[in-house]
C-alpha cells in the first residue's frame, strides 16, 4: 500500500519511519528541493497546485494525508474528487482559519478564552473593551510556532499590534490565566474506533514547543478526552488530532487543535506502545489502532536552530535521538530527542542534562 | 555520516532504519536489481568484486560494514586499504568457514560440539567412527538456514550424505543432545566497551528460525557472556556479534557464531531499551552503546514463505509487524512481528495467537 503525504518534513519523515516496517510506501509532494522526508520515500517536487503532480499521487495512492494544516484548499478539493483524503477536508478547512476554529469549539460547548472577530483597528478597539487586558491579537490565518500574533497590554499597544500585522484578518483571544499548558493526542479510524494518548505537559519559550513530557494518570486526562471526543466525532474525523489545553485551576480550556501529528506527541514513538505515526497510519488505513499505554516515564526535548553532538546525546542514559536532517536555520527544529526512565525524578534528573546540551545551540 | 553496507536485503534495511533518527545516510552494495534495503537509502547494484563500485563506497563512507557473513575475502581485502570496515575482516574470514570457526572457539576455551574435517569419503567414514552417530555433515562454506547439511544417523547414510554435498570441503559435527538452542547477541565498540543483551531462547523449524524469546534472568547468562566476551576480545571484534549456543544440562555449547545483526536479535526494536540495529550503527561509529535492558516481556515470530494479513496482525494487542517488502518466495523470510507483553503468561498467550497466524501462510 502506498501513502501520499502533503509536505516532506520531519512530520512527513517519522510517518514514513513509522509505515516501513507495516511495508508501506510513501510519496510526497512538497514544493522544496531539499526535504528531509525525501529519504524514505518519493519525493514530487512542485506546487501544491500542480493538478498533473496531483492526479499522479491520486493514481499512485492508496490514501492521501498531510504533515501540516496550511493546504491549499484548492489542492484539496481538487485532490479529494480523485482519492480517500484522511483527515477530511472539513477539519483541514475549520483548523486553518482560528475565528472558524473558535466558533466550531464554542458549539461543540468547548471551553476557550473569550475571543472577536477583528478586521479593523476600530473592531480592535471596540473588542478589547470587551475582552479587556492583557489580550493577544492573532492573523486568523498561517500562523504557527507564535508567529503571526501580537500582545496587546493596554490600549496604548492597540495601533501598534494592528500595524504590526499589517491589515490581516484576525481575532483577538483574551488571555487565560493557566497554570500548564498541555495537550491530548488522540486518533480517530475510518470505523470510529477512537484511541488517547496520555497527556502532554507542554513547555514553551518564545512561541516554540521547547519540551513535552507525558503526563500518565492526570488529573484532567478525563476532561482532556471528553473534549478530543466531542472535536473527532463532529469533525467525523481519521487521522491523528492534536488539542492544545490550558489547564486553569484545574479546568480546560481549549487553544487549538492541529489536524495531524503533532510535536507534543513526538515522545510516543518510544514512550507508548504504538507511537502517535504509527496509529495516525493505522487510522487512515481502516487498520484497527494499536494500544497508547505508556512505557515508563518519558518526555521530549526539541533541539531548536543547531543540532546537539551526536556523541554527547548517545552517551546520556536511555536518550533516543531524532535527526530530521534539516539544514540548521535560526528558529527551525532540527531534531528532538525523546527519553524514557524508571521515575519521575529519574526523568527530571534526564531531561535536565538534555536540557543543557539543548541550550548549547539553541539560536531562539 | 554514511554507512555503506554490503547486501541490500532485510538486515541492512533495519539498519537503515535505526540510523535514520541517528541523522545516519546509507549507501548499500548489493547485486539484486531488487532489493529492500535500497528504500531507505541508496542502492548500488553491481558485484561486490566490482573495483569502481568498492572505490565509490570507500570514498562516500565513513564507515563500511556488512549484513551477511559471506562477503568475498577479495571484496574485504580491496575496501580495507580504502575504508574502515567494521566488523574486521578477521571475524568475516573465521566465520566463514566452519573447520576454521570451530578451531577458533576451541583454542578460546569455547565448549563446542566434536567435530573433524571431511574432504573426502574416507574422512567421513573415520571422522564418523570417531564421533559416532547421529552426526551431522556441514559444507564449509556458505552455509545457511539449514543449507548445506545432512543428519547422518548411521554408517549406512555415509555415501549418500557424502554425495549430497558434492565434494565441497566439509566439517562433520557430532550431534549435541541439547535441551534448548540459545543465542546471545553481544556488542563492542570502537572503544572496547561491550554490552550484552538478554539471551534468546530459539525455536526452529526444518533448520529456519521461527520464534526467537527473550530470556530475562536466564541462569545460563552469565555463561554466555562470558563465552562471547572471549570472542569479542580474541577477535578485537567491532559491532554486534550473534552466538548460537546449545543448552546441555544447563552447560553451554557453542554451535556457531554471526559477525552481524542477528535474526534471533529481532526482538530488541521493541523490546530492549537500545536496539541490536542502533548498537550495531553507534558500535561502528565509535559512539557510546546504548542500554540492553528489555522492556517487559517479549518475543518474535517470523514469517517464511507469505505474508500475513497486515489488519489481522494489527488486531492483535502489542504486536509489531516488520514488513520487509520482499517478493514472497517458498521458505524465504518475509516479516517478522514483535509482541511485547506484561507477564510471562500474556506472552505465551499472545505468542500462540502469532503462530497460528504464522502458520496459515508458512509454506517450509
Amino acid at each position: 500500500m502506498k501513502v501520499g503525504i502533503f509536505g516532506a518534513g520531519q512530520l512527513a519523515r517519522m510517518l514514513a519511519l513509522a509505515g516501513k516496517p507495516l511495508g508501506l510506501e510513501f510519496l510526497f509532494l512538497d514544493p522544496a528541493s531539499e526535504a528531509c522526508a525525501s529519504e524514505v520515500g518519493t519525493h514530487l517536487q512542485g506546487a501544491y497546485t500542480d493538478h498533473a503532480l496531483l492526479m499522479q499521487m491520486a493514481e499512485q495512492c492508496d490514501v492521501i494525508t498531510y504533515e501540516f494544516e496550511n493546504v491549499p484548499a484548492e489542492t484539496i478539493d481538487f485532490i479529494s474528487a480523485h482519492a480517500t483524503v484522511y483527515p477530511a477536508p472539513k477539519a483541514l478547512a475549520i483548523g486553518q482559519d482560528r475565528l472558524i476554529e473558535k466558533n466550531f469549539l464554542r458549539d461543540l460547548d468547548i471551553p476557550t478564552a473569550p475571543f472577536a472577530p477583528v478586521d479593523s483597528l476600530n473592531d480592535l478597539e471596540n473588542a478589547a473593551a470587551t475582552i479587556g487586558y492583557p489580550a493577544i491579537l492573532k492573523t486568523r490565518r498561517l500562523g504557527y510556532d507564535g508567529k503571526g500574533q501580537v500582545l496587546l497590554r493596554s490600549s496604548s499597544d492597540l495601533v501598534a499590534g494592528w500595524d504590526a500585522l499589517m491589515g490581516a484578518s484576525c481575532i483577538l483571544e483574551g488571555f487565560v490565566p493557566f497554570r500548564r499548558e498541555v495537550s491530548i493526542i488522540a486518533v480517530r479510524s475510518v470505523s470510529g474506533e477512537i484511541a488517547y494518548y496520555p497527556l502532554s505537559e507542554n513547555h514553551h519559550k518564545g512561541g516554540i514547543l521547547r519540551v513535552a513530557k507525558c503526563s500518565e494518570n492526570d488529573p484532567l486526562q478525563q476532561q482532556a478526552e471528553s473534549i478530543a471526543t466531542r472535536l473527532l466525532r463532529g469533525l467525523d474525523y481519521v487521522g491523528v488530532i492534536a488539542v492544545e489545553l490550558f489547564d486553569v485551576d484545574s479546568h480546560l480550556v481549549a487553544n487549538e487543535f492541529a489536524p495531524r501529528v503533532h510535536n507534543s506527541g513526538h515522545w510516543t514513538i518510544e514512550g507508548a506502545e504504538t507511537s502517535q505515526f504509527e496509529n495516525h497510519l493505522r487510522a487512515i488505513l481502516g487498520m484497527p489502532l494499536g494500544r497508547t499505554s505508556p512505557l515508563g516515564y518519558s518526555a521530549m526535548q526539541n533541539f531548536i536552530g543547531g543540532l546537539p553532538s551526536l556523541k554527547e546525546l548517545l552517551s546520556l542514559s536511555d536518550v533516543h535521538p531524532h535527526f530530521y536532517n534539516k539544514a540548521p536555520r535560526k528558529g527551525r527544529k532540527v531534531a528532538h530527542a525523546t527519553v524514557r526512565a524508571h521515575s519521575p525524578e529519574q526523568l527530571s534528573g534526564r531531561m535536565a542534562h538534555l536540557a543543557k546540551l539543548a541550550s548549547l545551540t539553541d539560536d531562539s
